[in-house]
């Protein structure tokens, strides 16, 4: 496990967590990867529609970089990566799933 | 109950959730009404540190639209108001809990 992420300027554990995956094209990403396991980045481009190649690949460079997410090759010939969840990420779970509930009993599209 | 939250163009109840609860103002006005009970307008902008009350009001008005909180007033002379969680509401607590469960493990100010 990595250190603990350092957010400045926020002094309460519910907005550190607000401010690294409160984005709504964040948290379709962890959705991805908790519901389908391991994704390649054009999973996620064909799953989260309208984001952008560069947004995309902004996202997922901060959840690296949070340690939330990891990359590894699976493929050599062609070499192709994929993206899964640390222990870390894992541990998203349950605000991942109460956010599924919630949206359930509470709003519609 | 009221009827659902509509959120146009999110086909996802994760990502309905995180539109409506995802930015960290929100995230903090909901923490303050689960750990403090019923808040008035001035609570709000003592513990929100940085917060313009035209960005708070902004953020309390969406969310009674929601019917996520409710307005009563408490006092009639002078006439005062405090905002409580609906049912609703009370229903993102174990989202709420979550994201400080989190932030306590993964993440420092």
């Amino acid at each position: 496990m990595n250190k603990k992420i350092f957010i400045k300027g926020h002094t309460c554990n519910v907005s550190r967590t607000a401010e690294i995956i409160g984005d709504s094209w964040t948290s379709l990403i962890l959705r991805d990867l908790f519901l389908e396991g391991p994704r390649k980045f054009q999973d996620f481009t064909n799953s989260l529609i309208g984001i952008s190649p560069n947004l995309l690949s902004n996202r997922i460079k901060k959840l690296i970089e949070y340690d939330i997410i990891q990359s590894r090759q699976y493929s050599d010939h062609p070499p192709r990566n994929e993206y899964f969840l640390t222990d870390r990420g894992k541990d998203l779970g349950p605000i991942i799933a109460g956010m599924r509930d919630w949206g359930r009993k509470h709003t519609k599209s």
